[in-house]
């Protein structure tokens, strides 16, 4: 009878949601029951810490879509690990929509004359007819390249070999980075914490993007030289960006990021794992795994995501 | 031949739009020959000043949708008036989803904590699952409307008889008013101004709101009773406001508008009139007009829209 130790911070409310769904013949152990546990459904870090301990464990399916704790190296790689995909395109396509909305219609602007009692009737710009470039197309780039479409946008993807979302109408890929980035009204960082993307923003890609672009992170901070970035923003070489992951996180209190000009933050809050969904994916894995059927989801160790 | 003034603002480039259509026997007239017009293209408000010295005037463009200087009861009406529409929609759109994520997303509150050097990961909501009720549902609540369903919401729409679009999921009418409005998570108002529109956005209409709901004004201020609208919001009967629109503009710098609590304010600016579009509504009605076919975008003075 396969046994599931859930490790979370919303433990219960897993627990509910798993329960509810009555799976067949799984049996849900108390906690700290770390030994005996065949299948874990948890936050990576809450996992990594654990997995000394979790000499049964066959499968691990993590509730958030970063994993990198349990990338390292040192670490065993003796069991499948899935994590969560498809449930946070939308949440974050609001939140990269929103923003870009903030910034062509000049709410923060027009907040400042409203607290000024000016009647500022100067025009804003629009979505549409602009260049939207995503630096990573998974299933939350493909979500940003519908939403961009319905928005009437034009979307360049950069990616590592894959062509695959019809949403996007050109694709880059390695050498191709400055030719990618020429031209865009907005750039958009999905990238996972890989070898291969760290510091890919970088002095060159900011010089290459016009001097008018947004910048979004909603990837990983690893991404980003965050010197380069503080540069680009300070000299107006870049008209703005929005981050909402960083190198270190918390963002520690005395990090220049927090006065940047026209930079604002956000705390890893663009996606919120909500339990519900997140539940889904397990169950629907779980029947895939009592059945012999290969996982949804699968983590590469090795390319990281 | 027909002849055509331009009354606009930025008449010098609607008649480079205009011109560069080469529209077949169309004659522009230089600025100030009124008695000879008989085709007028521009602003509602300086056709209507110019309106006695328009003697030969057959049809009137409008490059607004909102066309009241010219439905006051006094006025000639020997003349076909067509509006603007069609092309508002999609800013009509970003401006109201940029609020509603705004909102949502709590942007404002996020930037309070970045301001403090405060790491606020509290959770924001979502879109997805909410309910928007629409207070008139033509071409901009119809394009509202398909948004709303692109981001997962419960769509109803409040109109005087017309259920045409698909993208509304309920239609109510006439004395089921505060029955629209229970459980509504958003209220938008498109409505223009007319006798049967004044004041419809009043104390019973806000009171039936929950008091978690956001109200929206894109449509016209007189649509609402602003005096209830301040007590909802500094009762926090209602969570908060967005207006586009006033009963006087512009606002009146001692109104209490200004400093009405969780009340964002702009300035006549959620759907400027973009001159290359709007020519384009032109330049396919003039082809209508010269052929004798039916103009669209008719305005029936009575009705006032």
């Amino acid at each position: 009878m396969p046994t599931l130790l859930i490790l979370s911070r919303n433990a219960a409310e897993y627990r509910r949601h798993v329960e509810a769904a009555r799976l067949p013949g799984l049996e849900i152990l108390p906690p700290d029951h770390f030994s005996e546990a065949e299948i874990v459904f948890g936050e990576p870090n809450l996992i990594c810490a654990a997995l000394p301990q979790l000499t049964a464990l066959q499968w691990a399916q993590s509730t958030w879509a970063g994993v990198e704790p349990l990338l390292n190296p040192d670490l065993r790689r003796d069991y499948q690990l899935t994590n969560a995909r498809g449930v946070f395109g939308g949440l974050m396509s609001e939140y990269v929509f929103g923003y870009l909305l903030l910034h062509e219609r000049k709410m923060l602007p027009r907040l400042a004359a409203q607290l000024r009692r000016t009647w500022d009737a100067s025009p804003t710009g629009t979505l549409r007819g602009k260049t939207l470039g995503l630096l990573g197309v998974g299933s939350i780039g493909a979500e940003l390249a519908r939403t961009a479409k319905f928005f009437g946008m034009t979307v360049r993807g950069f990616t590592r070999l894959s062509e695959t979302c019809p949403q996007v109408d050109q694709y880059f890929h390695g050498p191709d980075l400055l030719r990618f980035a020429a031209g865009l009204d907005y750039l958009v960082s999905v990238l996972p914490n890989t070898t291969a993307t760290r510091q890919l923003v970088g002095a060159n890609l900011l010089a290459a993007l016009p001097a008018s672009a947004l910048f979004i992170n909603v990837g990983r901070g690893s991404a980003v030289d965050e010197s380069a970035l503080i540069h680009a923003l300070e000299t107006e070489a870049l008209a703005g960006a929005v981050l909402d992951v960083f190198a270190e996180e918390p963002l520690p209190v005395e990090h220049p990021f927090w006065q940047t000009k026209n930079l604002l933050l956000t705390f890893h809050t663009s996606a919120p794992s909500f339990p519900l969904e997140i539940s889904k994916i397990f169950i629907e894995n779980y029947a895939r795994y009592v059945a012999g059927s290969a996982l949804w989801y699968c983590v590469d160790f090795e390319r990281g995501y």
